[in-house]
């Protein structure tokens, strides 16, 4: 249940004018960090829905400390809070460059059977992986 | 063939740190022109969708003559080029409250079966719709 | 402290591959919500920054019920959780066409002065207006 | 005038419910496509706007041939078009992994003085680096 580190560059169009990144992207921060820390445990995403199993969002939580800017280079660590069973959970840093806590998150996904849309455990393949 | 004319208000997550509308958010403002287009036909492009029909975009141009700026209330024009056969082109005209002219655009997007992803022509329902 | 209901229609951008609205898109749902409530007030967000203060979120928590999905007519219910200090709470309602429950919401948003950077007390102007 | 490569991975936001990335997204592709030609040069856009220039684009033009997809690891392929006078033109090309052309793309954008919001000439520290 190692933490994952994925860093990538704020693009222009995340700003507002407010002159920082829109509050309302980190969610897309977030989501690029569990899905790398997916293909570090060697699962894609893709290959989840592919095989027929989705992750829809069930709660997000964001708690903004300090701005993140056009260019910055930002770095989401995302670590596993728990087991998963029906549902997954995930906790979210994001810093500056400079180390600088920017925003802290918690996201809850729920494992879906994409075509009864019915819940569904965590598949034993992922599981497995995180035994090792 | 007519004008469909369409108004909404720009958002703040819209914007960028330029102060102005993002630039690339055009192309949401256009296709809203071409769904409430249909829509006044008679036509939505859910229900197309439902029905098997998709109209993928294969071009997209867009002139910036002025800025949109937060909380402006824009209107779309959105007008149908000719007669539609296995492709629809459509010319918008983006003006502000004050019908100054922010931005001109041409959208051409082809039919396409959903299931078999090959092209089709203009179902006979719409261009029926046309002719009256 | 009354409800401000705004109603909007989804966009097919706003969509993911899921066929549902993408989850992150909700924070610009609920901005319009607040935005919206606002102006009912008689107060624009726009003339309150142009007038030197901003009002960046520092939380922001979604729970997620039941799938948005494209060109539904949402509604989205506004309410202030308590008198604005230096901090002012939302809790928000999403609701689809049919009335059903598509998510909450919660927003802590910080007056700041847009100069120094620093935070400010509520303006008066919206204090005044909330009594009445 | 070489050409600068920029690669990137496709976003689960950047879909839509076509199963394929959203056209519009491809403007934010160009832009990163651009800020990375620059960053080769020697040469931030946020140092450019620091120093008081901005780059607002007047035109895009965009022509879709295959559909990006999900988690696809995309290659954006900036170029030069003509020496850069108060204007700056880049012609895009962007593929997929396997090499297959996805679009071509075309922005001219004009070189203006943040301050007074008029257009200005291409600085000379870009012309001089485009020279060696």
């Amino acid at each position: 249940m190692g933490v994952n580190s994925y860093s990538f560059r704020v693009r222009y169009a995340e700003t507002d004018q407010m002159g920082v990144v829109y509050h309302g992207n980190y969610a897309q921060y977030f989501e690029m960090g569990r899905v790398e820390w997916l293909r570090a445990l060697g699962v894609t995403y893709k290959s989840m829905e592919d095989n027929g199993i989705m992750l829809p969002v069930i709660s997000l939580r964001i708690d903004y400390k300090k701005s993140a800017l056009y260019d910055d280079l930002l770095t989401v660590e995302t670590q596993l809070k728990s087991k998963p069973m029906v549902k997954i959970e995930f906790d979210y840093i994001l810093r500056n460059e400079a180390g600088e806590l920017l925003a802290t998150g918690n996201t809850v996904l729920a494992f879906m059977d994409k075509n009864t849309g019915r819940p569904i455990r965590c598949p034993d393949y992922i599981l497995d992986k995180l035994q090792k």
